[in-house]
């Protein structure tokens, strides 16, 4: 199996026993997650999530990862939380690797969102932004745009490979964002890769928000421009406007946007289409030997980013003022 | 995701809709199963596998499946069963692939098998037998002695890339075998392909035995001879008589072997070895290019093969009479 790494019965057997939630009945490598090796694991207390943790992740984070979600959970948010072992860690070691398990959220996510799944994601984003208000850790943000440059030199002139002349387009863009990144705007977690695949629904009902790996310490609209871009395109990169105004509308009647951050937006929308552009250019052309998962196509980012750089005012989004 | 074929939640629904199992609840592409594609699908009815029947598997060999396997569990043996539709069908289509929706059967595989697992191996398989003796279908082994040149014929030369002059070894052990090769002996339905990843334990308990998709009509201790191929040799490559013994003679507790197919042992055990030598020979030197798996090592089957070519009589397996 190429699930990352494999875990054999009886060091699972050993593992599980450290946790008071009885034999192990079921476990299955399933085909989720490009940082992290999972199982789908049933015990006679139920049905879990096993995490292991692969290279990617680095293991200073773990604990920012696994507080926050416990936190952001005890407020109400729905997500998976780490079940406490017997001796009360939540992080423990199965074949080399740091393990944790969590609890399995129920549902599925949605292929073609609708605008009324960009409503529910809107709200439950914000109830995310407000929840995270009073966490105590943080974490930067290694994505921010401070590292874009970097990570544009990295891929180097191979990005003309995907699309001639991309590499000289991309790097104006940095030197345009750059200049014009917004400073001053409210901060506070966000989740930070709040794609489709990350928000689960059961029916239209909203169930549930997964995969926190990306979360951090930013500014809190970034993750409104990041869900315009993963949200509201359609597969012919067309902007629906209609779930933009769905979702930011949404949003704003749990958390109401400044002024600021209204007249920040379309860089922001800008800014999010090009990191997703660059980590999926570099996945893209350096993909990982033993993934599971293929790399995205990193030219639906292009035509994004283009799209943004056309917007003067976020009122273009659907976002009134 | 790399899982084969991708399901999509509304083409999910409506085809759960056709069952009586409820609403759909989660469902999780897993990696397991070479010839498929395999979801673990959580519905307000419990828990099932939901299979994409890919390329490999020809479509008019699926009834023979999942006929064989309700024939099976109703005779008292344990696998997974396929689920009817509201119409009767179990059997239909789903993102343009055949689809079937089978009972989850909990339990893991024995990693390093003990001898209590062989023991239980070899009751489990010899019910199978008796309970496919009145089954009325029946299915060609596709890979039986007679394909095994044609396969050889096919790998080539390139078989010398794993080791310096295997074809000819290949190519007189074939000789050999097709000149030795048993009739006469007592046929019926075999699982063709019963390693330990096929064969489910809770705890210390046998569960179960999954994934029928080399059941064949053929001769019933062709599986006795895969089992001791797959069952009874040490990671170092050593033959451990001590689990053949547990295997064989809990086997004969339920069903005997005659004086035909005691002398046909070796040859058996050497022709599959030979089998499982030559298909992981072609898999290794024409990997599918989107599997979830990872190519076995045919080395590990050039030490089996080696093996049995000195065994002169089966009571070397620990099998008296």
């Amino acid at each position: 199996m190429a699930v990352y790494t494999e875990v054999g019965d009886q060091e699972l057997t050993a593992f599980i026993a450290g946790y008071a939630i009885g034999d192990v009945l079921s476990c299955k490598g399933i085909a989720e997650g490009v940082e992290n090796t999972n199982y789908l694991l049933h015990t006679q207390g139920g049905h879990y999530i096993l995490t292991l943790y692969e290279k990617r992740v680095a293991l200073q984070d773990l604990p920012f990862f696994l507080g926050l979600v416990k936190h952001l959970a005890a407020k109400g948010v729905r997500c998976p939380v780490p079940v406490a072992a017997r001796d009360g860690a939540v992080l423990g070691t199965l074949s080399g690797r740091p393990a944790a398990i969590v609890t399995f959220l129920e549902g599925m996510w949605v292929r073609r969102p609708a605008p009324r799944h960009c409503r529910a994601l809107g709200e439950a984003m914000a109830n995310l932004h407000l929840a995270g208000a009073d966490f105590a850790m943080s974490r930067e943000n290694r994505l921010s745009v401070n590292s874009w440059r970097g990570l544009l030199q990295s891929i180097g002139p191979r990005a003309n490979e995907v699309m001639p002349g991309l590499y000289d387009e991309l790097d104006r863009d940095i030197a345009d964002i750059e200049r014009h990144w917004p400073s001053e705007l409210p901060t506070g977690i966000i989740h930070g890769d709040l794609f489709p695949d990350n928000v689960f629904f059961l029916g239209d009902n909203f169930s549930g928000i997964i995969d926190f790996y990306f979360a951090c310490s930013e500014v809190l609209a970034l993750d409104l421009a990041i869900c315009l871009n993963a949200w509201c395109f359609e597969p012919d990169n067309s902007f629906n406007v209609t779930k933009a105004r769905a979702m930011l509308g949404a949003y704003q009647r749990q958390r109401s946007l400044s002024q600021a951050e209204f007249e920040a937006l379309p860089w922001l929308a800008r800014g999010a289409a090009l990191r997703f552009l660059l980590t999926r250019l570099f996945d893209w052309l350096n993909p990982p030997a033993q993934a599971l998962v293929n790399p995205h196509d990193p030219l639906e980012y292009v035509h994004k980013l283009r799209f943004h750089r056309g917007v003067s005012s976020a009122q273009e989004y659907g976002l009134d003022r």
